[in-house]
């Protein structure tokens, strides 16, 4: 993993040197306290690699790397206020640390930052650069409405679910990739490929997320667990569970949907969810969009490219302890 | 005021037919009820006349100014929560209409939708009119935080308050003309000029807008009059009165600041006021940043530019009822 480390180094030291104004200080602190949170940064690091396939060096695809993370961040703060989420990344989020107002500038500052980023990239490559980040910031809007959407739903079905998380927070995986194989003035197919690779890879890694919120060990997955199962949350381990439940009568699913919220439902849905095979389920349906990822990553190959660091990479996201 | 009638009429045409995704219903129902809220679209009309002045159809130039608008309402929108206002145009803000979450979200597809018209003109306008505007956008989200910093602060100078306007309001004016003589593929001093029109004019028109909430004719002005002084908003017209009245010893202020809010109250300040000439000094300052933006137009007419439209704009604009 020392390539993606490094990726990561470089990133954290572009983003931390990332020329905000200074007045007002209510304006710009936020912004900054947020971005030094770290974070992963797998979107931009993803377009760092996809460049890097094109022989664009990372001098050049980091504007567009910047882009894609500052985008992530602007939409991170706005949508911990409609979630009410009190901690991102360990530490308190900007509308607890400050208020909503603060926030909602804070993530209207991040997002012409974005914006400004692309700006740097010379007249021909911009159009093309533009109108794949602009389709893709409204299928983020869609995907957080629809989450927003689903909560108040009596039923969601499993395709509904996924068609969320793929616009919530796939497609800018996906479109993290694209932007670096724009940078290398790639025909349509390479761009779709390097896209599908992302989508499917996020969609999967979303699943993973899903049940390591369950059966995660707590201290590797960082997050309290069973958090999803207290609020009795539609993932897709949720979402197969009620399925499978009434397709066998099995009415141990409606008990946990009517358990209050405490450590003996937690216990009783991972219980529950092995037994009946929601758990198993959830597994393949990850397994399948990896196969899919790895699938576009053939494609590519087949092309000449190299994209082993891609493999790399999905590996290491899609191997996390369970 | 025939031909500013037929550009707000084409406007309101291009606005209504402005395509927007119809899933989810919750995500651009809102957008499309606050685009349909009218408003008197004075920054769009800028961009048609100032593309107009340099021979650009309306036809081109009218993305530039579908952006502006665009910007204009997703920042009205942010603002409305932010300033928990609950009337726009005579009607529920969106947060109001639905709530906070939907209005953030509403606001966020509508900044996305104006770089989309951007994203709309060829490779090599594209650069400047990208550029212009995510200053501008920049400073539009400074200028509300001061607006929102001033509140409690316990001073505020005219200068500060001139600069909290500038950035707020009319900044995006001079954008909204500057990008239709970028359009027109104009040089740096007839841009400037542009710019500094907008900016002045802007500038005087929120000044008018402070005297108005005064003195205005309710009829006419169509909104509440007093808002601002039953809150002691920090407006031009306070800020000169607390100055005058500082320095002339009078503790007819002090009183006033501490009266409760009621109709007294409106009837104290409007007498007041213009007893001790905050009233006329506010209007003369308006006036000087009126006569700037005059200056500006006949810097084009030197040119051999033809600004009468902009003229008549302007005059309209600054001749309401007092």
């Amino acid at each position: 993993m020392n390539d993606l480390s490094q990726y990561a180094a470089y990133l954290e030291n572009q983003i931390k040197n990332l020329k905000l104004d200074d007045e007002p200080r209510n304006l710009f602190d936020p912004p900054r306290y947020f971005l030094s949170l770290g974070g992963k940064r797998m979107r931009p690091i993803l377009t760092l690699i996809s460049g890097e396939i094109f022989n664009i060096p990372k001098e050049e695809s980091i504007h567009a790397a910047l882009c894609i993370e500052l985008f992530h961040n602007f939409s991170l703060i706005h949508d911990d206020i409609m979630d009410e989420a009190p901690v991102r990344r360990g530490k308190p989020t900007v509308h607890i640390k400050w208020d909503s107002k603060t926030a909602i500038l804070c993530g209207d500052v991040l997002f012409v930052e974005a914006f400004k980023q692309l700006a740097k990239y010379p007249d021909h490559r911009f159009p093309l650069l533009l109108k794949r980040f602009n389709e893709t910031a409204i299928e983020v809007c869609q995907g957080q409405q629809f989450d927003m959407d689903f909560e108040s739903l009596p039923d969601v079905s499993e395709s509904e679910y996924i068609e969320m998380i793929r616009l919530k927070t796939s497609v800018l995986l996906g479109c993290a990739l694209e932007l670096g194989a724009i940078l290398g003035n790639q025909d349509e197919e390479a761009r779709r490929n390097l896209y599908g690779f992302g989508v499917s890879l996020g969609i999967a890694f979303q699943i993973q997320d899903d049940i390591l919120d369950l059966y995660g060990d707590p201290e590797l997955f960082g997050k309290q667990v069973g958090g999803d199962i207290l609020s009795n949350k539609k993932t897709l381990l949720f979402l197969k569970a009620k399925e499978i439940a009434l397709s066998t009568n099995d009415s141990r699913f409606d008990k946990l949907v009517q358990m209050q919220p405490a450590n003996d439902k937690i216990e009783f849905a991972k219980t529950l969810f092995e037994e009946i095979g929601a758990k198993n389920a959830s597994q393949q349906t990850m397994n399948a969009y990896y196969d899919q990822a790895m699938e576009n990553l053939q494609q590519l190959e087949q092309k000449g490219l190299r994209t082993d660091t891609l493999r790399e990479l999905a590996k290491f996201l899609l191997t996390r302890k369970l």
